[in-house]
């Protein structure tokens, strides 16, 4: 149903306005400050505030300091002279593609997220840098490679999620991963997982993959091989996997992480596509369990007569590619390393984004430790980043796609599901689960929340980052830094 | 168990040095930057971010603006020249007062979050503005009244309520109201509600009734005044009740709220003591019902096809002081009125501490309505005196003494209660509570939380608060701007 203009409280902004290019702006007016050289953009993917205070007060105690994201937006905390620090507003402006899709919905999916600081564009639930009516919208990548920038794309999920897919295409819906759908090749779903006109043999724009292949960026790092398995289906590579197509058309395709570290150069000639795993990569910590109420209550009155030795602590998960070389740092600062000698980079400077993206996939399982680990990834890359750049000509934001689930409470609660950790320093953490739609033993999955959340900015351009801001100022505040609009 | 200190991990600091006064300070090392005349200090007890957002989808839809709270703290948003923004951690240093006291806790109470920003130090849950070894340390209103300016101190709440409590007295217990603990005067559990050391017969400074008659600051104003009941049972004002002891001392004390607009001046011959209400003040809204699943789904899906208006909208409350002339914004308005027409106010500036209560007491009781009519409130009060104050010598800090419960979700959640209301802009704005440790029909109440949240200031002295802080920087962030510290 759609709403009538009449219902509108004075000083409610219209759909109309919201989802018109810039229209969900909250800082249209506050001009440009400093022009940076290079942007990189650091997305912790579901990493509200209290994400990251969860990963504080666990790694460090609830008085210490994140190594990477505390110091961003903090004046003295970097040599960097600019700094910015705000809350933004993650709602979308439609809830997915069908009946719903023009109606303003408080709680953001990735894609729309994503799509906003993408482009500028406030849009519906599963959209991937396409507005409300499916109009594709130019992405920072590729307004980026436009003014002739190195571009970089660095993320620990499979490289056709939501957050990586809206800097690399445009797709009416976030499942359409490749020619053949979301499948390993051996199968075919894309009538189902995507709007068949966007197809190739529908004379489309392609799937996610394949406008991966040809937005061509520098430097593309994750996870997601399988998908690469697939075949297209028309057009000049009909018949080619994704894999031969990405080597026939130049790239360094490698999914060995132990070949990360020997990576000399990335450029258009040669670009560099890692895919390090077949799905998500592996996290950096073993999952923990939410424990119903009795359970929890009980590990923690033991807690309290053993100084916390009945809580959970968290420990290393073998598979993380970490251990092989390719933590979120390491690909961090592979990536810098690439863009900052490439000959655009040099010259015109570059645009990188990095996404930690298992902190939303663990908070909708409701694995505490799954979720610390990867906030923690997150964190040293932005330490890696600021051991590596020039806070005089880069510009580093860091904040996140929405708000997520976990909550920090006095005691196990009621009615959801708790995890007692045993922080650092020895006291009890108390980490609650409880917005899935159905119960988690039956495939349930923890909600994205929609409150708004943290940006922070150092370096030229970083005072835009001010006060209330909506996600789709960071698209305006990243283009206008690096002279792109 | 008190924690070994080998227990640490590198970079956690240690309790002795957290629970020191100053010791929990993340900013100490940037300097002092303008000086004002006049601090407003704004608190939304337990207004974190994402009450701010409900409060903001609700009465504006999610791309809406609030008319105070989003101003502060933005550059342009207000005439102040300077601003400063940014997210501030809120633990305590020890649950309680009895065993676990030494002990850092993720959650903090009112108590010791509100001495937190009075004093510079952090303590233990129920300390009201002593530290973890019970000694009393000087809060902003002392401090200000001993440099001579005027003072003030607003809430909704019960005025004996923690977070006004810190600013007017020092009490190992939060509970002790009065000479005869918690009761109207017609029975005595101050046994139960207070150290008993520290009550007048026993040698002791007073509970925090007798205390706030004390201190004297020239505007009080709030609920509680049943409490004003209870009778002195030692020192100079024995046998008489509270209320008339305040006379006796030359308070003007009123209890009608219509008195108000009428009161022409507040000093310290002649302080203004209003409690409006015997105990905390009624709500602006009404209440609303948190559903369960089934309910709240069932409701959901008929909103889905009548363009929401199976949800819920809040209905104001007929008792809300609001209509009689004291709603917070009234008070504050007067408030300001007072203190800056006030010789001492004139000559050298006033402190006010301005509380909106019931956030906090509405998400303890999962009801949405309550906690968006309360957050409304405040944000009226923070648009009063945008209206009245010079930000050229006045700063003006708005914050939270601790995050809560309330989550907007997307859709009903399984394992809690969800409130689905129709939002300004008729879009479905699902609030979701879940933190309780008993279910509510037996009385349970929602948890704080422990997220960081936000703080955010305008006027001279704002770009201290910047980035990362703990609100025990906030005080030294007021005693600086003042020139008390
Ligand atoms: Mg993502
Ligand atoms: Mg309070
Ligand atoms: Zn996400
Ligand atoms: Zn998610
Ligand atoms: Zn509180
Ligand atoms: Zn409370």
């Amino acid at each position: 149903v759609a709403l009538a203009p009449g219902a509108l409280a004075a000083g409610t902004p219209s759909l109309a306005t919201l989802s018109s290019h810039g229209g969900a702006q909250r800082i249209a007016n506050t001009p440009a400050t400093g022009k940076a050289k290079n942007v990189i953009l650091f997305i912790g993917d579901g990493m509200g505030d209290s994400e990251i205070t969860v990963a504080r007060d666990y790694l460090y105690g609830p008085g210490g300091t994140l190594e990477g994201i505390d110091k961003i937006g903090q004046a003295g905390a970097t040599s960097a002279k600019e700094t910015g620090v705000g809350q933004y507003t993650t709602y979308a402006a439609g809830d997915g593609s069908g009946d719903r899709r023009q109606q303003i919905t408080a709680v953001t999916d990735s894609a729309a997220s994503g799509s906003a600081w993408a482009t500028g564009t406030k849009t519906y639930n599963n959209a991937v840098s396409v507005d409300n009516s499916f109009n594709p919208q130019m992405n920072l990548i590729e307004l980026a490679k436009a003014k002739g920038l190195a571009t970089g794309n660095v993320t620990t999920a499979e490289i056709q999620d939501a957050t990586p897919a809206v800097m690399e295409s445009h797709s009416t819906q976030r499942s359409c991963y490749g020619p053949q759908g979301k499948t390993d090749g051996s199968s075919d779903d894309s009538a189902k997982r995507c709007d068949v006109a966007q197809l190739k043999q529908n004379g489309g724009i392609g799937s996610i993959s394949e406008q991966l292949l040809d937005t061509r960026a520098d430097v593309t790092l994750g996870g997601g091989n399988k998908y690469f398995n697939q075949t297209a289906q028309a057009g000049e590579y009909k018949g080619m996997t994704l894999k031969e197509q990405a080597k026939t058309r130049g790239y360094q395709y490698f999914e060995d992480p132990a070949q990360l570290s020997s990576l000399k150069e990335a450029n258009q000639d040669s670009p560099v596509l890692g895919l390090f795993s077949s799905g998500n990569m592996p996290t950096q910590y073993n999952e923990s369990t939410p424990y119903d109420y009795d359970t929890a209550v009980k590990m923690s009155l033991a807690g309290q007569k053993d100084g916390n030795q009945s809580l959970v602590t968290c420990t290393q998960n073998s598979e993380w590619l970490g251990n092989k070389g390719a933590s979120l740092a390491d690909m961090t600062d592979k990536a810098i390393d690439l863009l900052s000698s490439n000959k655009n980079g040099k010259e015109n400077g570059y645009f990188l984004q990095v996404e930690g993206a298992s902190i939303d996939k663990q908070d909708h399982n409701a694995n505490a430790c799954g979720q610390i680990g990867e906030t923690d990834d997150l964190d040293k890359a932005i330490a890696a980043a600021l051991k590596k750049v020039d806070l005089s000509n880069t510009l580093i934001i860091v904040t996140a796609d929405h708000a997520h689930t976990s909550q920090i409470v006095s005691w196990p609660t009621y009615y959801g599901l708790t995890t007692p950790l045993r922080s650092a320093d020895g006291s009890a953490l108390y980490v609650a689960y409880a917005t899935s739609s159905s119960p988690m033993d039956k495939g349930g999955s923890m909600s994205h929340t929609g409150t708004q959340l943290r940006i922070a900015a150092s370096g030229p351009g970083a005072s835009r980052v001010n006060g209330l801001t909506d996600q789709t100022d960071n698209f305006f505040t990243i283009a206008k830094t690096l002279g792109l609009a």
